[in-house]
């Protein structure tokens, strides 16, 4: 079976970097993969995806060496198994608050007896090879997300449960879990960042990987300083407009009037 | 009819900046829209988009005031028709080479007894409204692509044509067909450069309109202070590997490492 | 962030009508929304509809001053949030039979702290402003539909729960709820017709919203006049079919013979 | 291979009735179908409709007894053939002018040595039989638009083009290129209205079929009892648009309205 | 209604034959169903098909006179409805392990009171008439995949649930199930073979129906002999990459090598 | 740039042997194309396969070794580029008759001054590198199919056209051209097998490649014997319905009546 580049970059000890796509197009997907991403995600969460447009985007990635990872809408067992058969070799599932939460997720991917995964792998066969059924178990990467005021309660607990590889943490809906206006990089001195600190603290303690949403490569940059060895900068949408909107206000003159405003996302 | 913005803004003498759509997607195509462009176009030519795709964007952009423009395939009225009836409020036609090439294209894109317009306005109905077909010949803008030796030579001959709004120059084809290798932004010097500078001259003369593809807005802005009234800077897709790369690089810390190589489009 | 028309409307004492999309098509649904509609509805419950083509679809509502909504499958967190992110202003949630039901759709179309919708609201962005987080919890509208005996029983506690909006009545389930047929106008006299009085006068007690879906504009009329503030007269297929099987009998002369016979939805 | 009903409705001097579709979906497509058309025709020019679409959608009306039938985009063999390899029964052209232009039509449509077409059936076997190829000559009707001056004065020369089944008359082009506002019910006196009279009069001298376009099945019905044996009466766009408009008026009460203006189309 | 063909053969003493689809494309969709399959299963669970190409599908399945039927990915209320409405005229439901789950899964699928279908049969009554509601309890037919240990042990209990027509095996997931590798076509003396006999011999026991996946035919004959009454012998794209690597092989004359490894599904 | 690996194979004396796609999937393109083929051909003529699903086909061919092709639907420059920016390598078009129209072919497919391919790489970049524009006028390769009397006369003429790098028979229009039944393996004897055989050696009097469509690898190994360098052995189709009714018959024990019809290609 073909090897999954992600846990080599954690065994070398090494921080794995993350496209994530939100734009349904496997033409923008494998633009994004050629970058030299470790991984991409594609985000049937947020992400304006569904799963057959998500199909090609896998396949798109597949073209790369970059590993193909699916953020799922949430933890239901059909969407993350059918996320597996189109060849994901990583999921990442919101909102597990408990290990019990975590625990369904990890059995969603793994076949019996080890967990409930059901057997047809389809695409997987395709990327993963002929001996597919023989190392999924192994190869697949799941990542729970905390953003939930249970899940930061939880961690330990969660970061017990066998098979899970860490953690991903949302720092917009962990920020409005604790009661804070929702950011993607919470100021210091907030309660977001406290916790942000914290699990990365409890995930390295248990051993496990600790990932994180930023909303640029710089913030990136710090994170990955920081520890974290799993760092997504930006979905491609927000870069995009980003993008767009600065090469029209430097056609126009107007660049100059960005700093008051934001251009990101809308 | 709904106004056509374009128009109202070269008839105060401004200069429009277009978005520029490679994507084929409706979200992404929205997002770009979103962002303060005058008008947007579809490319159909380079774009990996086809038709069906064209129109869910097409109704995306309009969501905003930004004018919906096509650049089609290539001189066929048959496709040009289905771009105006999906609504288009601007065609961008590529290789127009004679004076005959572009009666032509302006045939296609005006209703008897101007032109051969099939009637059957469909989604245009939509967009223009009732009057649509009252008003439609007067208010679809046309823009002929000089990218070829021909059309370079032909110049005079083509502005004449009644109808024709004005030109749009591809900078990297020009170049090729003067011997060059292709540049989006021709140095000082070059053929194509003076190439460039010949076409605004002689379409001013005409009081024609003069628009232009630019890499990025830096370019556009000198573009538009040479007196172009068209400018696109840079596709959607350009500008998001670019961006996607360069947050990978804040991350990874080798964004020292960019300034010796390009991202963009790769 | 922009406003929700629909408040608006019922702000003023006014009743909305709603046009009604099965057909999986961003052509017909911008056909639909600008022919007047106050709002219209993207059906992900019996329409042959999935939440790809609904994401287009809602761009081409978008496009008019029609509010966006989407009824979804079930009362499943993950498709309303997909549906939110994707620009809906409202959700119309089937069968709603207790409190907490109904509380579990509110809380999946709000944030924190009032709810647990998670955020990254995508192409809602797009559609309300740069603001949105500010306003949706107060700007999202939300609909129950009562259509099971459990839901009649419980409507009081139903109509209390904080955040909901009011409640939409599917005439054919609630028939069959009763152990009548299914009937989309159900006749004087019947237990359906008996509970749809009693759910409008129980909803305008509570001093919510009360919506309903009709055969047609007729009974739509009708219904208007009883005091019901969002009307659905009809789902564009059945129209269409209708319409369609209509002209085929102009044209051979037996349209004498349509009353013997239903066209509608066959 | 199957028989094609629309020449044993001809061989029994009957006239069909054909659905039309300009949208691009293959559940409407089915919906329509199944109300009792002889035909039904998908739109490629007018239409918001591509070929991937169609195929779905000449799928869609197989599961029905009416005919499939293409009007293509223009005069194109390798579109024409496509769209006989996808399974359609008929192939209605525009814009007709010469019988060099139907020629090139009826060659597109048959296989050597009759004609041109390249052999490759598809699914047109799958809906035609497994002898197809023996039999599809004769079995695949041709209709040629006539709605240009040259066609109006060359129609003798191209009713004598050996393979072509008649014309199709496009009432709202025709009225164009006579110099008339656009019209698909012109009025009695106007030169489109005497130059469908002698359309339909040559046709008939020549012994071959004659169709027209309808706005409606009312005009469709007199354009049959006139001699037209093959009447479309109605798109189904505009169909649904005006029903859709008329259920809404009759909620608000607003109906009696109707008469002053057109709902249709917009 | 529209008899359901596979009630015919089964009340006729015989077995069916299905089809299985994985590829999503409405035209190997329609291909396999016109080899002369009873039934053509579209796969929702293992196929790489979602619910939109699902429906395009069932419609190409129903040019021809084979059952369309749908796996779904789970006992999920809202998609076994939706594949209802959508013109299923079976369900074969996965991982059903209590008579609960089987309870639940004949609920979705028929109109109360005998359950809790919403009505809304949208395509539903185009593929099987004006009179689908009065018959579509008895028409519909599901099948229960028995394919955990729970679901072994509770085999009798399931097949007592009133409305449940049958199971379906999936021996894949069985043998994992049992402790044993994934296997189609389970060994003699397995634990796997002994419960696929044992399930066999209590359906009958219980008057009910027997279907089970093969990996081929050679397989399913072997089955139908053994008394199954459902037969599904390989899905499509597994039969197609195994004749592609055949020809291929044959072209290069390696086509003695096969008999070493194995084509099937990679 | 990547290097294309039919040049490679043929510079080492090799036959390469293609995969054929009429089936609209990406998942059916990635299934054949992962089977060992050196090459694999997207057929946009007989196909029923539209450019939009072509681009998704073309990414995943590339997932794999083998070299992605397109045939294309006729001899029109716009769709050449539009697949060549997609990422194909190889161009095979259909009906050249003349040497005027295999140099217009070849001009197509390259940039000036060889030809007047038009700049915008696309897809092209991605799959290429960045290197692209400096060698894809020589990675290129392009087919021209002969299946006309009159490119079978001028075969001589058409190979001496600098830049084409060899032919494609297409057998049974090639019969069809000559007076006969189309058979995609004409018999020893007939006209076709004897232009099959010259065509054959002129090519390699030319010191060109000569590419032929087969039925099957039966027929594919004879051709590669005979001394054509590129076979392909049958599409998937085709090869798919006919696997699929072996297995049915087999089911049924009626897999001896199997040598009385054909179950191909119905």
């Amino acid at each position: 079976m073909r090897k999954n580049r992600l846990r080599q970059i954690w065994a070398e000890g090494g921080c794995a970097v993350s496209g994530w796509l939100a734009i349904p197009s496997s033409y923008s997907a494998e633009g994004v993969a050629r970058q030299g991403f470790d991984t991409v995600v594609v985000d049937l969460q947020h992400g304006m995806i569904d799963i057959a447009t998500a199909i090609a985007m896998l396949q798109a990635i597949s073209t790369t060496d970059a590993v193909p990872m699916v953020r799922v809408p949430g933890n239901e067992a059909t969407m993350i198994m059918k996320a597996l058969d189109a060849g994901a070799y990583g999921i990442i599932c919101p909102m597990i608050s408990t290990a019990e939460d975590a625990a369904r997720l990890v059995s969603a991917c793994r076949y019996p007896p080890l967990g409930e995964r059901s057997f047809g792998p389809a695409r997987g066969l395709l990327y993963g090879g002929p001996d597919y059924f023989a190392h999924a178990n192994d190869v697949i990467v799941t990542l729970a997300m905390i953003e939930t005021s249970a899940g930061l309660e939880n961690i330990d607990a969660i970061l017990e449960v066998d098979g899970l590889d860490g953690i991903f943490i949302g720092p917009n809906d962990l920020s409005l879990a604790l009661g804070e206006a929702p950011s993607s990089d919470p100021a210091a001195g907030s309660r977001a960042a406290a916790a942000i600190d914290h699990l990365l603290e409890r995930t390295q303690a248990h051993r496990k990987h600790a990932g994180i949403f930023c909303a640029n490569g710089v913030i990136g940059g710090k994170r990955r300083t920081a520890g974290f060895d799993f760092i997504a900068p930006g979905n491609e949408f927000n870069l995009l407009v980003a993008a767009a909107r600065r090469e029209l206000e430097h056609v126009r003159g107007t660049e100059a009037g960005r700093g008051k405003g934001s251009a990101s996302g809308y």
